[in-house]
């Protein structure tokens, strides 16, 4: 098993990473200080897989364990199922020293993490991310969140979990569309940072998708130590932070002018992506061999290079608009320089942005 | 214009409190290092009386500033409210740099403050409180929360101002009722830590009722202190910080028990106050000299000292067991050793409760 720190003074906390570890759970709670309650938030598909087990792991230490399921997609991700969420912890009597453990994928671990940093006005959490995605972004760093009709994340609070527990072995039973979409999350990693985790993955690529635990285990060690040190020089996103965003803009108006269904996070930050790459080269700060290896390995993994349906520019770039990044409504975008070095510009023209953003649609 | 710090390191804040100080918010504000976009929530009432006076005195230091009604009642401290005001947020384009100006009472100051503390994962937010039981409690301290109708302040937040704003001017448009209803907290403070502010209301009890300017400006200036220490203390509530609740875990249960219309807040607190300090002379824990002061003090402002309606105790006990404070369904109560020094005990038996509570009732 092996142990990654983030540091945030105060607000410090372990990321645990390695295969079959979900068994230790227990253990390492009863170490803590926390009381003997918990709720584990999840959904139906993880429940039946994970649950039961978790579960009694957690109440073979004593911890009485409560198992609250909401629905595996992005409209549970909102002030009504918080809601509902908020009635269960009170029915079943958790109190200030309970806590909440996130188990699944970045929607059950954003609702969960904004239900617990608002629950009595906040109690403790603990992610367990069972998704490459959540594993290697959303379950680090503290950012929770639901969605408005308006726009994704528009609610939610920075709010740093106690513990993050990644269990490879989970990685198992996640079907092959959502590793794909996972991937683009960890691509991002390697344009933002880390030329060396981009070339693992531009080599290995048959073996992740034949989900070797052995690279996807270096995989997510890397994205971990990355993100932490990212969050740790900048907690609430005041600066540095940003350049996680790369590819997200978009993906975020693209997700939310499609109702959600059409697209899946990853599939649209992979467009995010491409559209930054393109408009990177269009400026002159990317080499074009570099873009065409990040196109490579996007088209390469089965992830989509375009919009795939009939949107409309404008429409898209007024989402953009109220995107949480934006700043007396200019766009911000996050550009490549190289693969492993990004910038954050707010001054691209309107026009620039629209006619490139036109050439992704059909 | 009288300035109180609240020292939180990263979290610090001054407190200005005088008199007609309303007129400097945009002078005060413009100095700071926020955005020039800002969003007034505020009651009916008081939008009519200062609204236009606060925006016109921003406005004229180049901020521009929206104003949002919600309803001037406890109903309004709802998820529902705070959801039609994250729309109209991100209808005016209030982003991450922009913030919120809670102008009101305690209700419009935790809602604001919750939207404040949520939206965008937390824009800034500035207290302006306009009666005298926020600018003596609610606004100090961060303590930030919506309702449920299981019970008050279930939902909410530790999120400081970045300022807060007490212009005793605005206390004489205060109704007669809410002068009194905000001298239980008042009295509250003199219990729990200065015997001369119990003092000073005991023997300046007409002149505060004819709201005296320069008594009532002591008298904030005092409990202001007395909130800041106690805040700096325990910001989060995990020690100290619960003597603040004197009087409350049972005034909460009444208030939701009728639905938050038939008690104000102070005159909840004060039937409270006088529960706690019979069970503390019960436990013979409090003189019966200093029952009778405090009952005295309570009954001359015209404060109840019974319960009205004819509620259950049992339900009242089991709405306090509901209660954030309580730890592991122990009902925590606020006893009195005498006026200015109280206890926390977490271990007074249930049938001992339910007896004392059923001879508040009519």
């Amino acid at each position: 098993m092996k142990q990654v720190l983030v540091n945030l003074k105060d607000n410090s906390y372990p990321i645990y990473i390695g295969q079959g570890i979900l068994d230790d759970l227990g253990s390492l709670l009863s170490k803590d200080k926390l009381s003997s309650k918990c709720a584990i938030i999840t959904n139906p598909t993880v429940n039946k897989l994970y649950g039961k087990k978790v579960k009694d792991g957690l109440e073979s230490k004593g911890i009485k364990t409560v198992i609250l399921e909401v629905p595996d997609s992005e409209t549970s991700k909102s002030l009504k199922y918080a809601g509902k969420l908020y009635v269960k912890l009170l029915e079943n009597k958790l109190d200030r020293n309970s806590y909440i453990i996130a188990l699944g994928g970045g929607v059950t671990g954003d609702l969960a993490g904004f239900v617990a940093a608002t629950y009595l006005r906040g109690i403790s959490l603990i992610q367990v991310p069972t998704t490459l995605l959540a594993q290697v972004d959303s379950a680090i760093g503290g950012k929770v969140a639901v969605d408005l009709p308006e726009g994704k994340n528009l609610i939610g609070a920075f709010y740093q979990p106690k513990l993050v527990l990644s269990d490879i072995k989970t990685l198992k039973t996640l079907p092959e569309n959502e590793l794909k979409s996972s991937l683009a999350e960890v691509i991002k990693y390697g344009i933002i940072s880390d030329p060396d985790l981009f070339e693992l993955l531009d080599k290995n690529l048959e073996k992740i998708k034949q989900q070797d635990q052995k690279i996807l285990n270096e995989i997510v060690i890397k994205c971990s130590k990355i993100k932490a040190s990212v969050v740790e020089e900048d907690e609430k996103e005041q600066g540095k932070r940003a350049i996680l965003n790369l590819g997200h803009t978009l993906a975020h108006a693209l997700e939310s002018n499609t109702g959600y269904t059409r697209y899946s996070h990853g599939e649209a930050i992979a467009i995010g992506i491409i559209f930054a790459a393109k408009l990177s080269t269009k400026l002159n700060m990317l080499d074009i061999n570099e873009f065409e290896r990040i196109f490579g390995l996007i088209q390469s993994i089965g992830l989509p290079t375009k919009i795939k349906d009939d949107l409309e520019a404008d429409k898209l770039l007024q989402t953009m608009q109220l995107d949480k990044k934006v700043k007396d409504g200019k766009i911000r975008m996050i550009l490549l320089k190289r693969i492993g070095e990004v910038v954050i510009i707010d001054e691209i023209p309107m026009n620039l942005l629209k006619k490139e953003l036109e050439k992704m649609l059909p």
